[in-house]
């Protein structure tokens, strides 16, 4: 059986980064709450999704609110089991393992921290394959699996219970509770079987930060660019299959405000290549559209990532500044929300951006953007 | 056993907008309602706090939100269900009967409709005495009782389960679940069993309102002044024991809103008598303030009524409107709202209205009136 080893947490928490998009919480605080459990445990066992017996109950836990708020609004460290022992209460059978609630960010670390507390193992997937600003935009959404109970506490251990059968719904409730709570708690939902586990989890969520982090580390140390590196190894992960830099720059403007349960604004990088190219990037928790002098260079679902142009830390929404170095990146989103049903719930237009979706690949191939005209892309998008 | 009989209806209904002090919701929604379930089920049981088995549970359906959106966000009829059932479920046993969720308006008449749904008994009881604008206001937290679990539904059925060691914050995350729930829900919290129900809930819940109706019914077919009648009626209710008409006038001013879940707002009503005396409420669901020509006759938790001074019937809040000719009374609070607990709950300042309480039967006394000068009293209100 593999395990998290504690070696494994810088690795985990430097490549879980990258998927946050912007979002998932600070990767930092998440380190320090798992070293912390791992201390005491050693290693987590780590099952991958064909480990788990077809019908024992595996739920994710997650943060869930504003990532500004989780910089400040640190969990008591017993929200987690508390929202576990629910979810055993609501469903009358005892919780098998901790799935992850999004990769990314302190949503990838979250999880292993509550396995280490609880005991139990930790499982090599997640149902979204990036950290996503709505609790609706799931792979369960997707597949139709009943979104309830939502469990949420806060670091009172006030404790709420939402039954829904509407994925929206549930984002909608569960926002509000959030927004009385303070701005962020940790929640727990759709607990589901090792059997729908097999048919609609994204595998991966620890295993590809750890490759991804590993990546960066070995490149910084042989002097070679971390973020070729991570490009090369997102385009042979097969959930993903392509990536690539988009602009390495200084952060010349940023606005952001604490809203409605989210972090939401907008940043400007200006390039430090010899051109005066401006990317300017809105954002909800997560980066939703990437612009390069007003041209449209990638959008959600697919993955728009700001890293630190020297460590290849993620940056989050929460920490953008002005004057920081950073560096672009853009991925392939997984298949899933390139369909029909995953751009509805994760696609641009989700999002408030008029825009129609385009492959991130087909928008930064220069290849295929030669075909298309100037006309067909302003027809295209309209922000 | 004494039942809630058919004949009793209009008189209940009449009689319980007055406890409603401008909330409660429109009692005219409520006695259809009854009557369509009475209709079937002959009469309900009317048990007193003495009947109740000591270990028995009871607890209260009331709807909750904003007066003007019950009037036109109608229940499917299945919510009140909804909650009890889920009430047994958390609890872990049956509800034995159906407290009044507070005397007032829809609040007085809708656990009448769920007793009549369910085939419980109705128990002649409350924990407020009067309507009141929060979740935390109640004798539940005057004497300490844990107000979880508070279980919603709206009528798209989504249910929710808060649990918390803390009122206010119990009424501020219901809040929050009633605005995104569209404005309004049912809800049932605190279940407690018949020895608690006997030391805290205040009699009379369904026996006043209709003994109040009856007085204003009967007043008026014997050409008498309604309002004289329930103020000598409820003040030989040991309960209240002291109520008084402020004013009969016209309303000349309404500002009104919908906001954060309550109806807040106030109106201006100037006098029919020979004087151009002007009364001003504020409200938010329920009047909080009245003051004549600028001087505070009366204030939470004491019961500020508008009725119509043609049919004595109730006019809520959400119903005020320019040219209404109306009879504003006021009467004592039950005495627990006169602690200096009760007060901290559903005083002037709990509610931002920056005065002292004065009891309302001092303030508007002539004998008593005489002795404080008016220096004292505007050191008292400075609203």
């Amino acid at each position: 059986m593999k395990t998290l080893r504690r070696e494994d947490i810088e690795d985990f928490a430097l490549g879980g980064g990258l998927f946050g998009c912007g979002g998932g919480g600070d990767t930092y605080l998440g380190k320090l709450m798992l070293e912390i459990e791992m201390e005491r445990c050693g290693e987590i066992p780590l099952l991958s999704v064909d480990e788990v017996p077809d019908d024992a109950m595996v739920v994710l836990t997650a943060v869930v609110g504003a990532p500004s708020v989780f910089l400040e609004k640190v969990p008591n460290g017993g929200e987690d089991r508390r929202v576990i022992e629910q979810v055993e209460k609501e469903c009358g059978k005892p919780v098998f393992g901790i799935l992850i609630g999004e990769v990314g960010g302190l949503n990838s670390i979250l999880p292993a921290v509550t396995a280490a507390r609880l005991g139990l193992p930790l499982i090599d997937a997640d149902p979204t394959g990036r950290c996503v600003p709505s609790v609706h935009a799931t792979a369960f959404n997707i597949n139709h699996l009943d979104i309830s109970p939502i469990v949420i506490a806060d670091e009172f251990m006030n404790t709420v219970v939402i039954r829904t059968d509407d994925h929206l719904k549930g984002e909608r409730l569960t926002r509000s509770m959030i927004v009385e709570m303070g701005g962020s708690a940790i929640f727990a939902f759709c607990p589901i079987s090792g059997a729908q586990l097999r048919k609609i989890a994204l595998p991966g969520a620890v295993t590809h930060p750890i490759a991804v982090g590993r990546a960066i580390r070995e490149a910084r140390a042989s002097g070679k660019s971390p973020f070729e590196a991570v490009a090369r190894l997102l385009t042979d992960t097969p959930l993903y299959g392509w990536a690539d830099t988009l602009i390495e720059g200084k952060i010349v403007d940023v606005h952001r405000r604490s809203d409605t349960g989210f972090t939401i604004g907008r940043t400007v990088i200006r390039s430090l290549g010899g051109g005066q190219d401006e990317l300017e990037l809105e954002f909800k928790n997560e980066h939703l559209v990437a612009r390069i002098n007003g041209e449209v260079r990638g959008t959600v679902p697919d993955l728009i990532t700001v890293l630190d142009s020297e460590t290849g830390e993620h940056i989050g929404t929460d920490r953008l500044r002005y004057g920081q170095r950073v560096t672009v990146m853009v991925a392939r989103a997984p298949a899933m929300w390139r369909t029909e049903r995953g751009l509805s719930l994760l696609g641009p237009r989700a999002y408030d951006i008029d825009c129609d979706y385009v492959p991130v690949e087909m928008l930064n191939d220069r290849s295929s953007k030669t075909i298309r005209s100037e006309e067909d892309q302003s027809a295209e998008c309209e922000a």
